[in-house]
């Protein structure tokens, strides 16, 4: 089964990070939570970030907040996609320190990084980078792209009732 | 064998994205390039987007400044993974035009962004997101990534000699 | 009879563009409004922006929030004049890239953008645009600054007394 | 015949605002250009965008750099539809306040504003303002759309040769 | 008697301007206040600007929000000294606009601008100009900012107990 | 005579500051120019600030680049009007820092600031401060916008030639 | 016993700084607390800066907000290590102003600046500089370091039953 | 002899980095340089953070440019008060990048954040920590001091005569 980690600094980014979680699992993707603190578990984030690839994770998800150094850090070691998921976090200021510490990756260490906040939209993007190379799941995302247009369809028919 | 398409609003963008296809073709990748225009090419758009799934494209790069819509249109109409590359135009503002209006897509339809101008790390990410089903592609980028740590060892004893 | 088109994003956006829509009926024209979603439902962006002008419309008021590239988008396909609303939606950052990835359009495709939830004005541009080669709709606009001058020369009595 | 008047705060202006004269002309419009500062010629700057309507004017482009005041200023003496072409004038900090304060007018006095030194879409936008009433002109539009469209197939061919 | 006038754009931005009202009062200075709309009633600031300096106003506080012209365009037409109060308004983009449509002034038209919603700190700066050439006023100055410090220390003394 | 102090932080900022001395002089107003750093000589920014309306000084400008102090504590210092110019020095982000560092002064310490590098302003406002309460000078500021005018209008004239 | 003193420009700047106060308590060491304001008290800040080091204070911890003069003035005249702390204070402009004005700091001056109401961190570093040469004090920044990992990983833990 | 360590994320940054080991060695401290990138070299990283504080390094100058993770994450690892550079990298936007990234940590994890380039700051900073238990190192920053004010009032008299 195909399987995506998701990661984020501290338990306060779940309320935001559950997005993920929840698109994943609508797309029938194995998911694997954990708290993965750059700053303050150093340690576990290395084991996390050399290890993931080896026990089958195709794709890694990881939210932080202010000076975002989890998803860059957890690039720097694995070998996997790593996409990036600036958290606007009660220190942040507006949300630009986030989604700059994750966007602006030197040459060598990318992240692919996604909208302040915008976790639903990491846990699709994983599920496309699966898609790649995976017909059922590349069927999943047009049907999903497919039901975005009909509810579109829908709110614009009750506007003209 | 398989195949990225990097495509970009205008050959002025070419000097940036360059650099992606360099290092597709550094990585065994196949690259397809072409100009397609957001604003000036919409026919062409549409093509490109609904059908390069259908030919064995894998992940897509798309580059564009200024107002940037080239990323996120191809998103909405590919269930690929689109990678987004902000590009610093001679129309664009310091930059946060190509950055704001790529990275920051709706819900449903992510844009997988990397740093502006980073055309390199768009190479890289679509190497990874190919990676992730496909051994050998993913121990070349472990090789690569052994490569930039070599660079900088080697920069560092130049350094103290 | 003279007729504008108000289209938006997302019905979340309504909210907002109820401005552009009421005072444009304020100014005796036609309104024709719809939700059409540049990365949900493309092929009603292009069916809306390629046909508007065949049926009457003489203007076009898009609006959207965050990576909002509906107004470009149209302006890209229609040759009427476009008047691009930024919405400061929930998922844009203070409003920015709302502006900015209406605003800084390339050459060849411009977008009449108006203030950050600026729907009204968009509405009385749309009237000016009409205004332009219609004596009587000028007159309104005429009338209609009047109007503004009375009201603060009011407020300023009240002040006064 | 269709007249347009572009206006400038500067003779300094004029290298930017050149490219909307030259279009308008292109496009087989007649056009009046002149130097009118909001801050050193206030009463050229009532004159002009009071009377400019009697006299068979139908659009007005107007540029500015800095604490930019000229487009706004005759936007709320003129009933015509202003277009604001922000410069990014050497006493500006990198265009941003020549964007803020031509774009944010308040509610009742539009301004339709282009790109940081968008002064060309300026003058496609005068043009496309007359074309809503004159199908002559949006003929126009329409083939100079074409025409854009052509030369990025060109680039495109040229690239994969 | 020394005279200030205290001019605001819209009766809404007065909750901000009070505090000009209050401390110039407090400094035992006569006050005149109007609201002058820079867009909604130009022929009124044209007669405000051009007559303040011959009936006694020695200084000259306006205070507008958004694309805020109403300072700079008094400065265009008085000799007197005009000191800008950015408004935080409603339709403001954090204030930002605000600051820099009235900062940003072309060379030979100053406007001493003061912090946003700074309003008390206009009144002082009215207070200290016309001080400057008054040396009763130049006393209620220093005890003021005297009394400043007092409270200051009365402070930390609390703090400390 | 009427006298003007104009004082910066470094004499790197002289050729920014050298137009406030040379506009002062135009009016006819005695300048005293000197080197004061709020944060390598705080002693001497004392001195000057404590003193410097005992001995005839009737305005103060003060120019400084990134965290720019000296002209809030010569104001915190001062009864007299305190004119801030933000310079764009080599170690500025754009400015931003000295613009926002010199602006945002708290309740009680008002800094009249203008616009970065606007050294010119800070000249013209002084003598407008003066002129607030000495006809002589007002007049010469009439006679100075006078001058800006006619320039505007033969450059208008050049244009149309 | 090691001393560290917090100074702020205002009671009011007192909640967020006492997150200070509590954790040097929390590390053992002496602290004292005192407002100085910079542009009220300038005789105190004087005093306050040219003598902290002759009483066996060893860091000095200045937070304020706004066009934040404190923590430079403080490091202009005290020998010490001074960290400053930008408060978010209501008259801040998204604490932009109070970042700039306390980072900016020109060369020969510098000023250790935590993040936005990042009192606790300027609390932590203060003991780490004392800790650079007290093992003792190091010893408690290594336990309390242990004591954060020991956190997420029980946050982390909860998070998987 | 006391010791600090001045690292950075590549030798590209040494032409900004070398102003504080020169002014160090100045203070007759002794300096070790090493490259060491947070990216790309993430087990040096390790290594280095962990066993600083062992060797008799007393404090720890990092710097980096765009997503400048190195100094906080050395920050993460090592006991010692961090001193983060923000270096305006080529890669970077404006410079806003490095220093967000630098400065913005969380509760826990303080970098010692100096201006932007401002590495001869950090250098002074990192002999500041020394000198706050150290009378002789104290010394040498008080007179350091000295000398800046004599720079400053030489500058002043060659401006006066």
């Amino acid at each position: 089964m195909n399987k995506v980690a998701v990661v984020m600094g501290s338990t306060s980014d779940l309320p935001v990070m559950q997005d993920a979680i929840d698109i994943l699992k609508e797309f029938g993707l194995e998911v694997e939570v954990d708290i993965v603190s750059a700053h303050r578990t150093p340690e576990k984030l290395f084991d996390f970030s050399k290890n993931a690839h080896t026990r089958g994770i195709q794709a890694i998800i990881a939210g932080a907040g202010g000076a975002a150094h989890l998803p860059g850090m957890v690039a720097s070691m694995s070998p996997l996609p790593v996409i990036g998921v600036p958290v606007k976090s009660s220190n942040s200021i507006d949300g630009w320190d986030s989604v700059l510490s994750i966007l602006q990756m030197p040459g060598g260490v990318p992240v692919a990084t996604v909208a302040l906040n915008g976790a639903k939209n990491a846990g699709i993007l994983a599920a496309q980078i699966i898609g790649a190379s995976n017909g059922e799941i590349l069927q999943k995302i047009i049907d999903y792209k497919e039901g975005l247009k009909t509810k579109v369809i829908e709110g614009a028919k009750s506007l003209n009732q």
